[in-house]
């Protein structure tokens, strides 16, 4: 065994990674929904690589793919997904993998290097039929009955009809196995402008945030937008919009550092132009690493929501749809990842909580788990013009491969 | 010729009206779509009720019945309509048709009076296919290709297909006759509450506020709720939530004494819990009898779009979408009505304007027009739950009546 680094092959990664662009292209994108014909494409591509990386592996019957080594040693789990957001950009998902197939193939022919890498494709992270469905299939959270349950959010379709039409129905799906690896490793674009804006080349994940969402309901009177004199209107609409004003007004002096909040939908019932609503409803979401501060946020807004009451004119509910707790990195990952950045990037690394889920924090449920961030132009994602330089891919790659080492060396 | 008021058979009224309900019930009120199974039943219990009234007529080529007398003398045109907006109430069109009925019964078979009333059945007030539909084609608004375009807001189809399953394609539509009619006259229930707050009885509508509809469009950029920070946020969501508020806090300094302004939808885009809206729309109307009013508030409405737009975060557009000129209604009309309300009702009448849109505002393009108003229960209109009591409903027939009766004399 030997202390050298190992070196990723970056044109090879670039390669992979345009591969993987050509198939479903869109703009500079991709439009891979879950089971598109795009998606099973670059499953069918990546399943093609991995004897070339010492692996073995088939879709699975949820449209998982583990390839798996028969090298002695240690063995550690690495990936990400293919599929993307509908219109979507070219790395979100893709990098990950292409870095976890670099590293086997790099490793896994390796013979002064004790162990190897299995590189994990998670259907459907993007949540086309539910968000991290492949992930939590994997470590047993996805029974038959949510399968039968879940249908596409792109076509009038179940996931059934979609695990048919892709020759995937009846297939054993993939299941964990305790003690087989060391951890997950997982690479993705940072999807901000940190890493950017201070020049800086990898991300240290140290906590994936929680998400806490709301569905918060305005109950005013339903009346002719004609003959309603503003004075007796009772309009929902307008209660939501103050309250929406109100959250920005007043979460800023009671929120952490990098808490995040974000009304992604509203709907004004009966929402026709000469009607005065008498309902209206917003889907309301909070991310942050830091329970306390969720508690202290649900607090405010139960609060501003008893002041509206009082007013008389609207009635106001808010209603928890979802709690996401916070995954914490594993503590070992995280130097692994900062030493392999010191060796290969000059040090530039910046620990940092991701704002996104990934299903990073699924598998750190049943194992140790790490994440690196390479910058995104711009901070841009989950849209087509999403990219980062072919320089930091590179670099990227490089540290990736070498903390995978590290790793397995420990 | 004689002076004698003619008075309204009020528990025929209540009759017909129930009889009305009875087809398409829902609730207390009515379920009953344009060229609905109920709505075109609701025609044909019209149709077989036309002689009675000494009224030939039949279903024309758009769903309008117009109930012709032979009788010599000056013809009034009274109606309303029998559709209703979806699961709403059972007075908003019928009340102004059966009035026209028991006008056209009392009179036209009356030797001491010189004239008839003739009773038009509008179809499509409630615009499921396009508002006023019927009588903008009885007044030469409405082109085949006009039809041809027109679809179901409740359904898939069209207009044509509509007019097919109905019977009714092919069948000539009914045009106003130059010169046939002294003018028009049409009651409604107020939708708002002026009648019954004060304890009048009579509302002698003087003008149909004018409709100018907006499009504001709100554009800032896309990105991820979860990585994206609260400071470099640029949420047209936000904007939009912002710009209803302001609109609530300026309109009053600027707007009438009887101005009116919703917002009836509100969309983002893309609309998804972990997205930050890059877009967003809201469908804003204002209602007023004065343009003069209306200019000014479009000016606020621009000086607060270039407001937003030189903060720099969010660009702003309004666009509007419909100009709505107010109807001006008969003064001779107002009077009748007026005289015949303090013959009848104690004269507890009051002059005032329709902040609702009624088929009046059409045929005052072609003829002189009016329109009374009866009260309604707590303003309530567009619900199931509408309704104005029977003695109110019996009132409003007998000085209806009565008007029709002073129009033909003068």
């Amino acid at each position: 065994m030997t202390d050298k680094p190992s070196r990723a092959n970056g044109a090879r990664v670039l390669a992979d990674l345009n591969a993987l662009r050509a198939i479903g292209a869109y703009k500079t994108g991709v439009h891979k929904p879950t089971f598109s014909e795009p998606h099973t494409q670059s499953l069918q591509w990546l399943v093609q690589r991995l004897p070339e990386a010492g692996l073995a592996g088939e879709i699975d019957g949820i449209g998982n793919i583990l390839g798996t080594s028969t090298k002695p040693g240690p063995k550690l789990l690495a990936g990400s997904h293919l599929e993307s957001q509908n219109h979507a950009g070219w790395l979100d998902g893709p990098l990950g993998v292409v870095y976890a197939l670099e590293a086997a193939r790099i490793i896994n022919r390796d013979p002064d290097i004790d162990g190897a890498v299995e590189v994990a494709s998670w259907c459907d992270e993007e949540g086309h039929f539910g968000h991290f469905l492949g992930s939590r299939s994997y470590v047993g959270g996805v029974t038959e009955a949510d399968i039968d349950a879940a249908r596409d959010r792109n076509e009038d379709r179940s996931l059934g009809e979609a695990l048919r039409e892709a020759g995937l129905a009846g297939r054993a799906r993939a299941l964990y196995e305790r003690g087989r690896h060391v951890g997950y490793l997982e690479a993705h674009i940072e999807q901000g402008e940190t890493l950017e804006s201070s020049g800086l080349k990898i991300g240290v994940v140290t906590s994936i945030v929680g998400i806490w969402q709301y569905r918060i309901t305005f109950t005013g009177e339903q009346n002719h937008a004609g003959t309603t004199r503003m004075a007796i209107r009772k309009d929902a609409g307008l209660a939501l919009a103050r309250f929406c004003v109100t959250i920005d007004e007043r979460f800023p002096a009671a929120c952490g550092p990098r808490t995040v909040w974000t009304t992604g939908r509203i709907t004004l019932d009966p929402g026709a132009p000469s009607i005065i609503p008498g309902a209206a409803e917003m889907l309301f979401q909070i991310r942050d690493d830091n329970p306390a501060v969720i508690a202290r946020l649900e607090d405010l807004l139960h609060a501003m929501a008893a002041e509206v009451d009082r007013q008389g004119r609207c009635s106001v509910a808010v209603e928890r749809l979802r709690t996401g707790a916070p995954a914490l990195m594993d503590a070992s990952f995280q130097q692994a990842i900062e030493q392999a950045s010191a060796a290969i990037a000059g040090g530039k690394s910046l620990r940092m909580p991701s704002g996104a889920g990934h299903d990073a924090q699924v598998l750190a449920t049943v194992m140790p788990s790490g994440m690196l961030f390479v910058p995104s132009i711009g901070g841009i994602s989950h849209h087509w013009t999403e990219n980062t330089s072919d320089a930091d891919i590179v670099t990227g790659a490089e540290v990736f491969v070498e903390t995978c080492r590290r790793l397995l060396m420990q």
